[in-house]
């Protein structure tokens, strides 16, 4: 049998989901807790592996537990119970043994969050960049408009990936004013390139204080030359929202 | 020259407002930020002291400086550059020499952040409390009216207050549902007893679980008698919202 759990989690104290020597990773916590719960080592695998720190609300990770005794509609409480409180489970389903979470996945929603004002604001300020200065917010909507598609994002992708392509299709991409002076970018797509949001974020906030003219976004997703985008945005404004299977 | 600032905090990390010993207190970070700014000892006189873990957007403050030579303009980005991340100034402005930020207040604003589903959610576990199962909002919709207008507090008041009266006017107390299954309790009144928004809480909570009829509540405050009103909410749900004068 095998498990497929939605993982919420705040990534401040986390080196990213990925286990790893000399860091605490959220991978590592949930493992924990599964191995506490099943007594024997349990190895989870993610559908997408979140920078440090990086959020989530709707990460997917999956396991094989033909020894689960929990109900499955009492595990997310289960585990929440076992796990430190920047770390929830939101709900938990079986799914076919041959289900791979990262293979499988067909569409994840992420959310970029820019705090817009003059002076920081300390309830937002582990969730979102802190942007003062006046944003041509217009410009940025229009700038978003021209990721969606298929395209080859060489431009927007971190040198030290090892994707075999960069070409993603981006099916929505919006920039959204909340009350309290959020911005929100979300991007929705079959997939992103490593440090992709965090560019494309960046980018979007070039046009927004007038460093990059909203029409030249296409132009700089053909040079495909990551020297002409957007700064990479820093990680805690990041949040992994949605994957859909 | 006496500077009234506005001031923002995430209250996790701290034993309240006040200064005290053994434990570090907001107060202690403003005072200490002042004193690298003005090379001697600073106090400053806030309007609310509050509790450990609760948070604030509108704290106000205020301190005699007649020895200021930062325009005041400039004087909140220089504090935040002075105070740890989960401090922030927004505002300053000039105020009489017999102003009292404590007594001259009209008014107070505090939110009660409840969130309400399945599972706990990391993003938001810092400021609210995390209360699951079905509420009945419409309750505790009429609830909150209950407590609007002038009355004897002494049931929503924490043993060990030294307030000469425990009478008190609340102008307005609503119930709104925000997205992300988060209810928020606004209580806005001339001013608040030890504990008193984070019992109002606790006890429209009663209402929304079925503890308390709403149509109990104006009787629970005719009743003055602590032990019938709801239990106190937890600090990180609480946030000072705003201070008129």
């Amino acid at each position: 049998m095998q498990i497929l759990l939605t993982v919420a989690y705040d990534g401040t104290n986390y080196a990213g989901w990925q286990r790893q020597e000399n860091a605490v990773a959220v991978q590592e916590k949930i493992e924990d807790a599964l191995e506490t719960l099943l007594a024997r080592p349990v190895t989870v695998r993610a559908s997408s592996r979140t920078d440090a720190g990086v959020h989530a609300l709707g990460q997917r990770a999956s396991f094989f537990a033909p020894d689960l005794r929990v109900p499955l509609e009492k595990l997310p409480m289960v585990l929440v119970g076992l796990l430190p409180s920047d770390i929830s489970v939101t709900a938990a389903e079986e799914v076919p043994e041959n289900f791979n979470p990262q293979f499988d996945a067909k569409q994840k929603t992420y959310v970029y969050n820019i705090y817009n004002a003059p002076c920081p604001n300390p309830l937002l300020s582990r969730y979102s960049a802190f942007i003062p200065g006046k944003l041509d917010f217009s410009g940025m909507k229009s700038a978003a408009k021209s990721f969606i598609g298929k395209h080859d994002f060489a431009a927007f992708c971190a040198t030290g990936s090892s994707a075999k392509t960069t070409v993603r299709e981006i099916y929505n991409c919006t920039v959204e004013k909340k009350d309290n002076d959020l911005i929100s970018i979300t991007v929705t797509g079959n997939g992103f390139l490593y440090n992709m949001v965090r560019i494309i974020a960046g980018t979007i906030l070039y046009t927004g204080i007038g460093k990059i003219p909203p029409e030249k976004i296409s132009g700089i997703i053909a040079s495909k030359d990551r020297t002409n985008a957007g700064k990479t945005m820093p990680p805690q404004g990041l949040v992994l929202l949605e994957i859909c299977y």
